[in-house]
């Protein structure tokens, strides 16, 4: 993604390498364990058997049976986000069992794909009448992943056969629904970042075009009112107008997302000035603690400002994957480093609790509460599942993991910028020179992070590190020297060094609703100087457990308090509590500390919490993103006070 | 309704007349005003063109544009609803207008039965096929309502051309499911209540015999899992076995109460034990303060234990209804008053809130707490609509209202019970003579119930009240001279005279989950001797404002408490707050006291309460059924201590 007008330049896919450690571990669960069960997910659950028929071949069209009785319409997405992480993965090696299937995949969408480039196997093997019913069709959601997987075997293979398929697709959506031609929206939106990089690869801006006009179309009624009102398809208010998200989370996401690449293009800061507006009141009143969002089931929903149910949190995985691209793509227009602590605190938080340790159970939603005693559930109706019949979030998980490189550093005309810190080696272009660092780090069980230059320019340039807006306390050694012995530089508490400049973000530090609002000053610590190879700095985060209280708007977790440390937050299970105690008969000792304890039993160097009871006892917390990877029957992020 | 092994007989609908006072006004209301309003609207949501359509007449359809683009196929049931109302106001007196109205529908219904008894406008005017869908037609629930609209033009008008038609398809029906035929159960129960009646009218046991063997059939998942699991529809466990309420909150009740109604008729201990723990689990742990039931927008459901949210509770007033249904009939079966105490509750708080003060403006669900701040709603949202696509609440008010007055009292072989206290006319056989009893009140505001003897035999017969379980004490003067100077019975704390039997309730006395669990000892006050012509009791039922603290497992209402005065709870509506505060930012002060208030803006005799806040000031509190009468934008039953 190279974008137009941003603040910051995204470092190409293979400009960053993630090297071990924490995200190591998870990528190559990944690779190896997640990313091949999704294959046989397709083909289980009748998606490639869809694209087979629709090609003329033999299948089983299982799709249908495996929705219970509805087919749905979208599931040709599932094979196109499956395809865009094998594709980023072959980016950076040879996988051979993955290249064999997503080939294909790939000769299965391309023989489904009809000459005038019309290709979705719903409709296909349906009605034959495309873009009938584009409220609930799903076509141009489809189309967009197909563009966006085309994009990612682009730029990381630098194989175009997907990239000459979608463009044909888009060809065929332009003609309809171009610029003085038929008005049409989808209901659920991504195509429209879909487009924008479809030009920001191609050069040919009437993608960049349609998806701008995609934009401007929302907000009219084009889609009619539908069972959930006009607001569950974005077309309740104008993108430019709307001042609060609205309706289904992930398509309000997925939209403002769209709008951001719109709006970086177009250097439209009308557009941009709405999303910001958007994301600054989504953060202030209708985010979890964990940056899940969307609080209600029935449709999926934002609920009204402060609903934060944490037994029946929606917080699809797919939600938090999009604020994650959302946060993402303001980060890269602004600068900003609060989207870098929302990117953060979802991704640790939102999105990894939606797979298992194992790498092939899911979540689709992600309550912050389950109780021991439930309703009635099916009896094969486990917390986790290997595949769901409307399978949005697997290959959405495969995709980001397969991509996270690519968030975790940027570059200016100035230097260059780490937002995330795990093990990593980055290389950059500043002012023409490259740049090449290494990171180190225990990352999130340590807050100690040491970058090492190892390739340098000899002239000066900036090198910015984030301070998350949950660190009280930062100091920095370096880079005249790396040890005890040098200077400390205090980045928090008003102690900043006249080496590092602490640079306060530009707009108030959003965090979630759910917490009780903190004051923050700081955000990226800042260096510029003539580096040399060899150089070192090591950042301290100060990383002490964290007792939260929970904005007192919020009615739902009254009386509570929950836990982090770091960028995580905390739950307790049910198998981690004292015996004969279930997890709803908990109550926080607030006169007594919680105190760290390694937890090898979830991993390596995994940090738990004891809590302190009210009945004098403890009971254990882990990370909520390892919760349901143990026999459990209860779960809650938010203890009651006695 | 003659059931035939209940405990208590209930009376026949022309024993019972409501004289005036609160229920009195609502009844009139709901004649003059609710059902010719339900007539035009069947008319304007196509529910009428249906029929004329399916008879061969002409007409719009209009059922399938009313309802957002999916036609509902129970639309048949609203206008059976309505007609039942209408049957039970024609047995009290003459309405030419309503008269001529229920004459055009039963004609319509006459002339769209088919020959062989099938009657149904949504698959006569679609797929013509009959019962291709059970899980979804609603075909036997719009045959169960046709039935007990037609059981109630017999008892209560003498009428059966409703009958007429309700047994031939009734027949139609037992030809393809009776014993021995083909297995079929309907998604969503109500033909088992109806059934049964349709026995007890005709006499034919067939029905009761269908009935029977479709409560038999449920929990083998004839139906298979559909979208929402097998407890949606209620086939996911044996009526018999299943130790909890489960799934869709009224077709659950709906099905427990036909199952009462087949365990009276055939004695079946096994089945009414089984509802009876359903219900005392459901009473303690998945009922609102309100007597609301149903926790859950996405599937109309139930909860788990203890889930019971103010903001998103579900609480549809068609499962207020269905409670009061079942509960009437549990009464019966067992002359339990923990089971009056539950129509009490819930039809002062939880069905009445359903309709407006109007009586034209209606609730579908009933929720405890609206917020000042809401996510986006479509323009024309407001609170209360004139009706619903999905319009099963508003008829089904009608009918429940039209038939009320034989919810106050029954009889048993030794004498009379009075278990709703309201001004009215009560006939009553003991043993075969004749008792009239005139009760004189100005409850729910007042305490005070008179009991005068009109007629009596000269032979002893007991006289039960009802003391009712909020009751923390109650007197009763007479029947030995009414007046100051007679002897005082306590009936609370210990204090009971030797003249009243103070009857300890059969089973605990259920209260719902949402409040503290409280103990009592009361039950019914009971009399026996040979009573006069001119005797009178009153009965004083202390009536304090009661703070009533929620059961600490409710996580949603933690640190709140709520005001409830007699069987009325409380609300704080934004338009009784003091200027500038929100109803979010109001807090309880429990160091002062709350206070009754007259309250005639909201009728005459209502009685308000002034809260205690926090800051020093006070904000009304108003009965929750009365809530959104007015421009409001805010309103809570719980509010937050500080």
């Amino acid at each position: 993604m190279i974008p137009s007008t941003s603040r910051l330049r995204p470092l190409a896919a293979d400009r960053v390498t993630i090297l071990d450690g924490f995200w190591g571990d998870r990528l190559r669960t990944n690779r190896e364990r997640t990313i091949p069960h999704g294959f046989a997910e397709l083909g289980h659950s009748g998606v490639l058997d869809n694209l087979r028929l629709a090609a003329g071949m033999e299948g089983r069209y299982r799709a249908s049976a495996d929705s219970g009785g509805s087919t749905l319409p979208f599931v040709d997405s599932d094979a196109y986000k499956w395809l865009e992480a094998v594709g980023w993965e072959l980016g950076r090696g040879a996988y051979p069992a993955l290249a064999e299937a997503a080939d294909e995949v790939i000769g299965l969408i391309g023989a489904a794909q009809q000459p005038d480039g019309y290709v979705n196997s719903f409709i296909q093997l349906g009605s034959g009448q495309p873009h009938q019913d584009l409220a609930w069709s799903h076509e141009f959601y489809c189309a967009g992943h197909l563009i966006q997987a085309a994009v990612a075997w682009h730029r990381a293979v630098g194989d175009d056969r997907l990239l000459e398929i979608a463009v044909r697709a888009a060809d065929r959506i332009d003609a309809e629904f171009g610029p003085g031609r038929r008005d049409g929206i989808d209901g659920h939106p991504v195509i429209e970042m879909a487009l924008v990089e479809l030009t920001r690869v191609t050069g040919d801006r009437r993608y960049l075009a349609l998806a701008a006009r995609m934009i401007d179309l929302r907000g009219y009624g084009l889609l009619g009112d539908g069972r959930f009102g006009r607001s569950y398809w974005q077309d309740h208010a104008p993108v430019r107008d709307a001042a609060e998200v609205a309706g289904h989370a992930v398509r309000q996401l997925y939209l403002d997302a769209g709008a951001v690449d719109v709006a970086v293009e177009l250097d439209d800061d009308t557009l941009l000035d709405a999303v910001r507006r958007r994301w600054d009141d989504l953060m202030h009143t209708r985010t979890y603690l964990t940056g899940g969002m969307g609080s209600r089931h029935r449709d999926e929903a934002f609920g009204d400002p402060y609903e934060l149910p944490p037994d029946r949190a929606y917080t699809e995985t797919c939600a938090a994957i999009a604020s994650v691209m959302l946060a993402w793509r303001l980060l890269l227009a602004t600068g900003d480093p609060g989207y870098a602590d929302a990117i953060e605190r979802g991704m640790y938080n939102g999105v990894l609790p939606g797979i298992s340790l194992s790498g092939t159970r899911f979540f689709y939603t992600n309550p912050l509460q389950r109780r021991t005693e439930r309703t009635f559930e099916p009896p094969a109706h486990g917390p986790r599942a290997p595949w769901y019949a409307c399978a949005c979030c697997p290959p959405n998980l495969m995709r980001l993991f397969s991509s996270w490189q690519q968030y975790l550093a940027t570059s200016d005309a100035s230097g260059v910028q780490l937002h995330q810190y795990t093990a990593a080696d980055v290389r950059a272009d500043v002012g023409g020179d490259p740049v090449r660092l290494i990171m180190r780090t225990d990352y999130p069980w340590s807050g100690r992070v040491a970058v090492h230059v190892v390739e340098t320019p000899d002239t000066p340039w900036t090198l910015s590190l984030r301070v998350p807006a949950w660190c009280r306390s930062a100091s920095i050694t370096g880079p005249d020297g790396v040890g005890p012995g040098s200077a400390q530089s205090g980045a928090g508490r008003g102690a900043t060094s006249s080496d590092w400049a602490d640079i306060r973000a530009r707009s108030e530090r959003s965090e979630p609703a759910s917490r009780a609002p903190q004051v923050t000053d700081r955000g990226m610590l800042q260096r510029t100087r003539t580096w040399r190879t060899g150089d070192a700095v090591v950042l301290e985060l100060d990383m002490p457990i964290r007792v939260t209280e929970p904005d007192p708007r919020i009615d739902a977790v009254r009386g509570c308090v929950a836990v982090e440390r770091g960028p995580l937050v905390y739950c307790v299970e049910s198998a981690d509590t004292p015996p004969g105690v279930p997890v709803e008969d908990l109550r926080w000792d607030a006169s007594r500390q919680p105190a760290a304890e390694p937890r090898p039993d979830l991993g390596p160097a995994v940090v738990g919490v004891t809590v302190p009871l009210a009945d004098g006892g403890t009971a254990g917390a882990i990370p909520y993103y390892a919760w349901a990877n143990r026999d459990v029957e209860a779960m809650r992020v938010w203890l009651p006070l006695p």
